[in-house]
């Protein structure tokens, strides 16, 4: 029997299994699965009601909320392909994203008003503006409540095509316009049943979506905790007290999120105050983490902790960083945290090597350097209408992630930089991130960029950017003498400039192109 | 990126990241995935160079062995199709199962000698016969080990079309000839997926055999398992000392098996002998379980214990009868053991209902009783060579079971009996299997079986056949007081006869078609 990979069948088993359970939580919003599947149900007709075709685009500009959520199989149950976007972004790159989208129908909260006011006139295509939480005014053309209201809840499901496209994300690449990243059915499929065995979700898990889930490491929990017939618990605004209460009252065991939350976390003065018992699993997503952050949030959230790694183009998960049983029986205990905070193995169903500049395995014996490349289904179809982006990034077969990584013979892969990140002094490539991990076990640093600033001598140095906690002292020459004790005196920064915090992206990703730029003023290079 | 679907995947997975991790233990035989890899590489080379086309058949007749095992890789990754037969079948329909598949080269364990000289005049077609474990002699062209040293370990991979064949096992259906089940890569692969994360397998865990690999349960572990990186034990013969001695010295985590082997498990004088503090899950299927099975399996295994249902038409795994969370905190605790003796509900990527005699939802009550029906793309593609076999089995887009069963609220399946063993009294329908586990709760009873037999008064009645435990005691006047506390007066049986033994089929089921047969001697009709 062949039935069309579809992931409307997670949302079909969560109503038929799990009707009466608490799927969705948004502050005092409460719906269980079969509300929420008649809510979907409702969306997509009233998305063909608006006139919305078959394969149109429909953008969604939205917090983490219980309508983005209902999108995530609305739409699709209408047909229409989802386009969820950064709100982080600024409206003129909005604008171009819709733009070339070709979204005929945008939804918004009535907080992005102002944005929508600015990019309106530029887009004369889109024919519908939905608002979200306010009566129709200014750019609005619907109010989202009224047209669920005014829909039925009569379950027409469409015709699916696995291999078309069903999701159109756009990534928030720091150089060159946003690319547009196109995921079939089959992709969404195959990641939601990967993603749940690999992160070995329940029924009895509860998720907290702290990621925005317009950006990598958001988009899969839509699906794969739909399936699972586990709860939905939304934050709209990160705010570490706000988030942390959301863990007691709702007795959250997962929390994915990137290493900047975690730290905010792990020193926000409320830790103490609230009953953190239910967590069982933090995810850590987004930017390399270092064994420090592992322990530490082992510590004090009392969870385990993990490293996961995936990116806008990979639907998103590629890898974790579970301990293995045999290899925890068989080595040393500390190396327990040192492997939980690499980049991890494999999920099933991806398939991960390390290559060098010719495409050839690196030698699996964790010191040499390659990119990262995957094979899987869950690999997107290719940059939406730009073929020679694809062909860029997929080749022979593989998606070059350009990320430069080592991998030892247990498969564990661990980040050494963003190619474009790597430090080059003197010949040697310095990895960044080891430098930040170095200096991320001093007691007193509560974050740290490490980034390449030209030199005359060695062509590149690497200069350290910190923030200390609040409260904590140390001079730069007590960093130095503590980092020394870890690395080769080469990779130790001569130069270290503290600083009150750091500019953060859109998943709070620690922004080091725009760290890197000062020292590279008035040069025509940005390599040396 | 699109990727056809491939169980090779699963092993090449394996050999990556757990290489060096003990994969297969068969009695004093031990590999690692690298070296199951490589001996699956060498097989499939070896299998084309005994002139094996692509999609030719390729029938293994063996126990549950390693090289059965390599049998699931190496037979695909030569492009072949792997037939694995019922070895407690008579070498007629063994003979007549390989000349239905047209397989052209047969594998047998040499204990199966005997056998292939009774068939192999008959089976022109096979060029080659490849004895196991023996050197060659009689029926024998080749040897198997002397095969795979004499073959390249090299990787060929081989171009799979996912909807292409893959397996091919023949149900061992009571009544006909056997009937072949044609499973595709895809069948195959996103079942490997879904069941392993229905089941909650993770790579610390080590599966016990029990059930043969040629049979409904057996089929799906060495994609499962392989995939997830566990350990395979192989068990070639079932007996509950040696089982007992396997779990304690391997440290096994699972075991799958019908209730006959569970019972005899439990009412082992070996029981208290063998540190079984490793096992973590009993999964029992292939037959409906008692509440009370699952209590004593639970008591006396020391481990969970939940029954999953499945056939050979479907992979197999269906459902299965985890207690949910939201169940368990609202339910009285006894409500636990009977949950988790249902059948169960539909896994991720499986949709069940339980259907009238018109195909409509019967109420989900838990009363009303349909046939199941399964709709997933883990149902096979159809019957080999069969049409009209596969249409009378797949209809509107459904496969339907034959098992006829309640659903409630929830969405937990309950078994009442196979349409054929649905006892009519008095226009009444009487469920065998709830009369079964009314007996089952008697402390005296080891195992029994209801059937129907023929009555001039009522049409049909049931009939109950009991075997007691060794040193147990009860008159049939006991057993029914006992039973008449839990069931209405007319599903009594009036008729209880006491046996020694029952005779049980291929994965140790009762054989109740068996059971029944001299009850009806002498009439034209098999239902009154």
């Amino acid at each position: 029997m062949r039935i069309p990979l579809s992931v409307l069948e997670f949302r079909d088993r969560a109503a038929a299994l799990f009707g009466n359970v608490e799927a969705v939580i948004d502050g005092d919003r409460r719906f269980t699965y079969a509300e929420y599947a008649e809510r979907t149900h409702r969306l997509a007709n009233a998305i063909r009601g608006l006139g919305v075709a078959a394969e149109d685009r429909v953008t969604f500009i939205s917090y983490n909320c219980h309508q983005l959520l209902e999108a995530y199989y609305g739409v699709l149950e209408a047909g229409a392909v989802l386009n969820p976007v950064n709100i982080r972004l600024a409206a003129p790159e909005i604008g171009y994203i819709i733009g070339h989208a070709g979204s005929t129908a945008v939804f918004y909260h009535a907080d992005f008003r102002p944005m929508v006011e600015a990019m309106q006139a530029d887009l004369p295509a889109v024919k519908r503006w939905v608002v979200m939480e306010s009566p129709i005014e200014g750019p609005a053309t619907h109010e989202y409540e009224a047209l669920l209201a005014d829909a039925s809840p009569a379950y027409d499901p469409p015709e699916v095509d696995e291999d078309a496209m069903a999701e159109l994300f756009y990534t928030s690449g720091t150089t060159g316009k946003p690319k547009g990243v196109v995921l079939t059915h089959r992709n969404l499929y195959l990641h939601g049943l990967a993603g749940a065995l690999a992160l070995r979700m329940t029924d009895a898990d509860t998720m907290l979506h702290v990621v925005p889930l317009f950006h990598v490491n958001g988009w899969g929990a839509p699906h794969w905790m739909t399936m699972m017939g586990g709860r939905h618990v939304m934050l709209r605004k990160f705010d570490p007290g706000a988030l942390l209460r959301l863990v007691a009252e709702h007795r959250v065991t997962y929390l994915l999120a990137v290493p900047t939350i975690f730290n905010a976390l792990v020193n926000s003065p409320e830790l103490g105050s609230h009953d953190l018992s239910s967590l069982k699993m933090a995810i850590i997503g987004g930017a390399p983490a270092s064994p420090t952050l592992v322990r530490t949030i082992e510590e004090k959230l009392g969870c385990q902790a993990i490293v996961g790694y995936g990116l806008s183009e990979t639907t998103p998960i590629l890898s974790l960083a579970w301990p293995r049983a045999v290899l925890t029986a068989a080595e040393a205990p500390e190396m327990s945290a040192a492997r939980q905070a690499m980049t991890g193995y494999a999920i099933a169903g991806v398939n991960l090597r390390v290559v060098d500049a010719e495409g050839a395995d690196v030698l699996p014996d964790g010191e040499q350097i390659g990119e990262i490349v995957a094979r899987s289904n869950t690999v997107m179809e290719g940059y939406y209408r730009d073929p020679e982006g694809t062909a860029e990034k997929i080749r022979d077969g593989w998606f070059h992630t350009g990320d430069m990584a080592t991998i030892d013979e247990a498969g564990y892969i661990s980040i050494k930089d963003r190619s474009k990140d790597i430090i080059i002094r003197g010949g040697e490539n310095i990895s960044s991130v080891e430098i930040e991990n170095a200096f991320a076990s001093h007691p007193a640093v509560l974050e740290v960029a490490v980034v390449a600033a030209p030199d005359d001598r060695w062509g590149e140095i690497p200069v350290a950017l910190v923030v200390l906690k609040p409260d904590a002292a140390a001079t730069a020459q007590q960093l130095r003498t503590h980092i020394r004790t870890q690395l080769a005196d080469f990779k130790v920064p001569r130069q270290i400039e503290f600083r009150e915090s750091l500019p953060k992206g859109g998943t709070g990703k620690i922004l080091k192109a725009e760290l890197r730029e000062p020292f590279w003023a008035g040069r025509a290079a940005r390599v040396n």
